[in-house]
C-alpha cells in the first residue's frame, strides 16, 4: 500500500513538475531576466552629469581613496552582495554549467530583493577551481558589501567558504551551509517544544554530509545536542572508514556525532530509537517508512531535500512521525532557506558583521523559532511563514555586531 | 594677458570645482549608491516562488545546460554589462585604488541606464596584475552580455582588451579606447566639413599615447587620414627613441603616424603648420596660445582631457582655432563618450555583436555625425547633445551585426 500511494504521489508531483516547468518557461522567456538595474536619479541637465559623474564625482572618490570605508557611505556597496556559483550543484540537477545556474541565481536575488531589500547580483563563474574561485571573489569583493556562497559541490564549497571569510573583509555567508542550518534549527527548537524533549536528551540522525549536513550538525552541537549520527551515501560517518570516502569535513563531524559508529553501519539501523531525523541527502525516498517506525515514539521527520523530499510527509505521517517539516511549498511547516538569507543578510549588512559565527546563526533560529506563539504552535505550524511581517525585526534583534 | 586669463580661467574653475565637489558629496551620501536591483516580477504566493525559484526553474536550467545560447533568451545576460576597472587610472587621479573608482563606475551605470537601457554593474577589483583582470573577467562573464573596461593604466588596458577580446565569446568595449575615439571623429568630421578639408589632405597631431591617443590614431587612419603625428610626454613617438620610453602599442602606431619624427621634436615642432590638434594627454593647458598660432588657417582644436582640457577654448579660439570641441560638459561642442557608449553597447548587445572592429566605430562616427543637418552645421554645433532622441536609432542603424 505504501508503496502504491509512493508510486501515485510520484505521478501526481510528475505532473505537477511538468506544468510548473511549462509555466516558468514561459514567464522566463517572458521577463528575460527577473532583476534589472534601476538608476536612483535621473539626470535631467549637463550640470546633473557634473554632479553625478565627472567632474564633481572626483571628490567623493578621493574621499574614498582617503579612507576605504567611505565607501559603504557614498556608494551602493552597503548594500550589494553577490551570490556566487560555479553551477557545480545547481539545485538537485548537479555540475550544469555557469550559464544553466543563472535562472537559480536570479530566483536567489529576487527572494534577497522583496524579503531582504539586499541587491544581490549573480556572479556564476566560469571555472570549478577552489583557488580560481576564491581568486575571483577577493578580487571582485571591492564593490560588494558581502557574498553569498551558492550551489558549489562540497567538500570544495566548505573549503571555499572557510578561506573567503579568513581573508576577506566582507562576510562570507553560505546559505547551503549557514541558512539550511538556521532554518533547521528553529523548526527543531519547535519541534522540540511540540514533544516536550531537551536537547541533551534528545538524539538525532542527519542523512547527508555536505554543505547543510555540515552546517547542521555544527548548530545542534552549539544548542547542546550530544547524541548525533550522521550518514552519506556510505553509511554512517566514522573515521573507520576508507579515507577515499571520507574528507576533513567529514572528519570534523565525527569528532562531533557518529563517535561509536562501526564502520558497516547503515542509515536503516543507526535510525532505530532515534528522535529525530534531518535529512539533507539530496536522495528522493531515502526514508522508508520502516525506518520511521523504527524510530521513537513521537518522532521528529524533517526530510528536506528539495523538491522530492527523503520521505513524503503523509507517509511519514502514517508511519508515525509526529512533526514533519520539509523545504518545499507545497507541504506544511516549509523549513526552507529563504525565510532566513534575505533577512539575515540585511541584518548583517545594516550591523557591519564582518565573521558569520555560530552565535548569530543559534540566536536567529531561536527568533524565527520564538515567532510562533506557544497558544498556536502545533503539528502544522512550527515555523513563520516567510511573509510574516514580523521577521525583519525579530531578526534584526537578535543579530548583535559583536556576536560570534 | 593670455596667462592672465588662464589665471583668471583657473580661479574661476577651481571654485566651481570646488562647488561641484561639495554637491557631489551631499548627493552621494544622500543617494548611497546611484544604481539598485530591481526586481521585475514580484512574489505573491508560494507557488509564484515554485515558477521563479525552485522547483520549476529547474526546467529553465536543464533548457540551457543542453544550449548555452539560451541564456540570453530565459536570463538577464542579453542586457548585463560588467563596467569592469583596477582603479589605476580612475578620471585624472591615477592609482586610487578599486573601492574610490566605484563612484565612477556607478556613475557610467547611470548613463548606460538611462541613456541605453544597459543594466551595467561595476566590478570594481582588488587587483591591478593583468593576468589576473583578465581571470576574473573571463571567470565572472557568463552571467555578463558584454564588458566595458574603464580607467586601467595603459599599456596594460590595451593588453587586457586585446587578449579578452580573444579569449571571450562576448563583446569587449574599451570605452577609454572605443567610445573616445568613435565621439572624436564624430567631431572631427563635421569640423573637416565646416573647414572643407578632405580626410587625405588634413595633418593630425594626436597628444597622448594611452588607450584614447591609441583608438584615435587607428579610426582616423581608419578614414584615411594619412599625416598624423603623435606625442607623449616624451615629444613626439619615434622608433629612435630609447626602448623604456616605447612599449608595443606605441609602436604599432609608429607604424602609423609618425614615420619620419627625429628623435628630438616636441610637440612644439610637430604642432607647426598641422590642421587640427587632439588633445588626450591628461595635462592641463599643454597646447599653448603659441602653439595654436603656429598651426594652419583655420585650425580645429580638440583639448579633450577632462576635466581640464589641454587649453582653454576661449583661448584657443582667441589664438586662431577656428573649430573647438571638448570633453567637458562647461563648453559648447561637448565629445564627451557619453554620447557613444550607452548607444553603442545598446545596439552591441541587441544585434548580438561578439567583436567591436574598426568599421562598427567608424559607421557609429559617420551616423552621429550626420545627426548635425548641414545647414544647421556651425562652429558651436559640430555634434549632437547626448539628450538628442535620434541617436539610438542612428547608431542601431549604423551598426550591422557582420561588420568587424
Amino acid at each position: 500500500m505504501n508503496t502504491k500511494q509512493t508510486q501515485a504521489g510520484d505521478k501526481k508531483h510528475s505532473a505537477n513538475s511538468q506544468s510548473l516547468g511549462k509555466a516558468a518557461i514561459e514567464l522566463h522567456r517572458k521577463l528575460r531576466g527577473k532583476i534589472e538595474l534601476h538608476s536612483k536619479v535621473l539626470i535631467e541637465s549637463p550640470e546633473d552629469i557634473s554632479i553625478l559623474y565627472t567632474p564633481g564625482v572626483a571628490e567623493v572618490c578621493l574621499r574614498i581613496a582617503a579612507d576605504k570605508e567611505k565607501a559603504y557611505e557614498y556608494t551602493s556597496k552597503w548594500n550589494n552582495v553577490a551570490i556566487v556559483t560555479d553551477g557545480t550543484r545547481t539545485l538537485g540537477l548537479g555540475n550544469i554549467g555557469a550559464e544553466a545556474a543563472i535562472p537559480v541565481m536570479e530566483g536567489k536575488a529576487l527572494l534577497y530583493k522583496q524579503f531582504g531589500n539586499v541587491d544581490a547580483f549573480p556572479i556564476c563563474l566560469r571555472t570549478t577551481n577552489a583557488d580560481e574561485i576564491i581568486s575571483a571573489v577577493k578580487n571582485i569583493s571591492p564593490v560588494f558589501g558581502g557574498i553569498n556562497i551558492e550551489d558549489i559541490e562540497t567538500p570544495k564549497a566548505l573549503e571555499i567558504v572557510e578561506r573567503l571569510s579568513d581573508e576577506l573583509d566582507i562576510p562570507v555567508f553560505h546559505d547551503d551551509q549557514h541558512g539550511t542550518a538556521v532554518v533547521t534549527l528553529a523548526a527543531l527548537l519547535n519541534a522540540m517544544r511540540l514533544t516536550k524533549r531537551k536537547p541533551e536528551d534528545t538524539s538525532v540522525v542527519v542523512a547527508g554530509a555536505g554543505s547543510a549536513g555540515y552546517g547542521i550538525v555544527k548548530i545542534l552541537k552549539a544548542i547542546g545536542i550530544k547524541q548525533i549520527v550522521v550518514t552519506d551515501s556510505q553509511g554512517v560517518l566514522s573515521k573507520y572508514r576508507p579515507a577515499e570516502t571520507m574528507n576533513r569535513f567529514k572528519l570534523e563531524l565525527v569528532e562531533i556525532a557518529s563517535q561509536n559508529a562501526g564502520k558497516t553501519e547503515k542509515l536503516d539501523d543507526a535510525i532505530k530509537g532515534k528522535d529525530v531525523f534531518i535529512g539533507v541527502s539530496g536522495v528522493k525516498n531515502l526514508l522508508t517508512p520502516q525506518m520511521v517506525r523504527s524510530m521513537n515514539k513521537d518522532c521528529i521527520v524533517f526530510p528536506l531535500t528539495n523538491p522530492d523530499p527523503e520521505i513524503h510527509p503523509r507517509i511519514a505521517a502514517e508511519a508515525g512521525a509526529r512533526i514533519i517539516a520539509t523545504g518545499s511549498y507545497k507541504f506544511e511547516n516549509r523549513a526552507n532557506n529563504a525565510l532566513v538569507f534575505p533577512f539575515l543578510m540585511r541584518a548583517i549588512l545594516d550591523k557591519k558583521i564582518k565573521k558569520i559565527g555560530q552565535t548569530i546563526l543559534v540566536d536567529v533560529a531561536y527568533a524565527l523559532a520564538d515567532l510562533v506563539p506557544k497558544d498556536k504552535l502545533s503539528t502544522f505550524n512550527i515555523i513563520p511563514n516567510v511573509t510574516d511581517p514580523r521577521i525583519q525585526a525579530a531578526v534584526n534583534r537578535a543579530v548583535h555586531p559583536h556576536s560570534r
